[in-house]
């Protein structure tokens, strides 16, 4: 045993870290590419003028001695993520869903893996975590979530906490906004962050339930996610068009809301007219207290 | 432009290269950790016998200078596969959907890409293949699937054929069994394999119709993919448990069917029962010419 959580500085308005990996004439010859390659009139609804201006590179994560896993539960197209070290087998499990709990469970006992923590990203409102259970079959195993979920957990984790597996750990971000508890989970080498709702591939979870707030994310993700480093890959908890990962980098210059002024994502957030979460009102008290089969 | 294809020594019954990661302490550390941590008389399917004869680690694949991105249609479960080498944006994909060809080209088009070649790792009979439509919307694109589908395309695979983009490579490993023509494609530092419909996570392919046969199947996977390195990472074109990703040691130890004798292995696929595919009459036809849409 096992994941040891420490604090280390808090972590505000870093200054984004550039990391270029492209010339200014890969950058021409993508602009003649496209003007070759693609058809005149087809609308891709990105400005030409944006892409052109600067060539996105992105590449695989490359932490040496990490398990990773990304495990998708289609119902609530829901993404968990395992993580651990290949040396002393100290695994980490986010957002764990409870219709998947046996299809984990089995792959982290054929990985050899001792799950330490299991960490929600945030109290969900779409579907009922596995936590709760996940610690009745796992003993030993800690839950984890921000302390300002309102949730119950073994460990309530503020900005700065650092969640040690084996040689690895993830350093907690809080991002409000989707709710007041949203955490985004960064690797700490950087090339990994786990963003919850609060930033979705070219999208981000919304704001009019559970305290949402659409200035708050706004400036989450702008302070706490956009000032990581642009080939830092983002894990997000929910995709629905199968796309399975981004990067800062991306996000920053294709992100069809967080790319506007923070003026016109508030009216792009206050105008989305979505219904109701179908689970709302099972999924929060459950979630509230791990999944309703304990802390 | 663009892929070169060019063709190397067929690989034949190739000596598995076993890469360890764990000590023996390991293997008793974790065999010791599942005594403690889990609950008797939990099924996970798995015998612990041999679950703790051999602790598996898996990592991510590390290669340098690549863009790698799964993606999924979720009507047929399918994965679809982009690569591309970072500095010089030439790109290829693997068994893109029709459904998804709009998302998969904003995507090309966003990260900067050339896509030289478009690959099917055999003819689909679940969905029908974007190929066709993509060479019209990105002309020069070149389209690819084994000599042996019965199916056109601009360039016929063979064993040994390396589909090469900037300085990455797939090599193409004959896999017949769930189809006459089905390829896996390896990356060239065998760090990835992409293995259709011939393996899949804990599974593989029926051999009910389109030339299956089970004992073809059977030895395609002995002996072209469970001869590749433990820790390479196997990409399905298919998964309907919502997992990503698996590695050759996990299915060589795991797979419910293929870790059987080849005599009980073709009378477990000889009972499936499973009822035809639904798309199959328009898909198979459709997918003989790239998906009705040009070859």
């Amino acid at each position: 045993m096992c994941s040891v959580i420490s604090r280390v500085k808090p972590v505000q308005r870093l200054v984004a870290r550039t990391l270029r990996l492209c010339s200014k004439t890969e950058g021409l010859s993508y602009a003649a590419a496209q003007s070759r390659r693609f058809r005149p009139g087809v609308d891709f609804h990105v400005d030409p003028l944006r892409v052109n201006s600067r060539t996105y590179c992105t590449k695989m994560a490359m932490t040496p001695g990490l398990v990773f896993r990304q495990l998708f539960e289609k119902e609530s197209s829901t993404y968990t993520y395992l993580l651990a070290d290949t040396d002393t087998k100290e695994a980490v499990i986010i957002d764990p869903v409870l219709e998947t709990l046996d299809r984990d469970l089995k792959l982290i006992k054929e990985l050899g893996l001792n799950l330490t923590m299991a960490v929600n990203t945030h109290c969900h409102a779409d579907h009922i975590t596995s936590t709760g259970l996940m610690k009745k079959r796992l003993p030993g195993l800690k839950s984890a979530i921000s302390k300002f979920s309102g949730a119950s957990a073994d460990v309530l984790l503020s900005e700065g906490d650092k969640i040690s597996f084996g040689r690895h750990s993830l350093v907690v971000r809080e991002t409000p906004g989707h709710t007041d508890g949203c955490s985004t989970l960064v690797s700490g080498d950087q090339r990994m962050a786990f963003t919850g709702d609060t930033l979705l591939i070219r999208g981000c979870g919304r704001t009019d339930f559970q305290q949402g707030c659409a200035t708050r994310l706004y400036e989450s993700v702008h302070q706490k996610i956009f000032t990581l480093p642009d080939e830092c890959l983002v894990y997000p908890a929910h995709d629905y068009l199968g796309q399975t990962v981004s990067t800062v980098g991306e996000e920053r210059k294709f992100n069809r809301r967080l790319t506007k002024s923070k003026e016109e994502f508030v009216e792009i957030m206050k105008n989305l007219n979505l219904p109701k979460p179908a689970k709302i009102d099972i999924a929060v008290p459950a979630n509230l207290v791990c999944g309703l089969h304990g802390v």
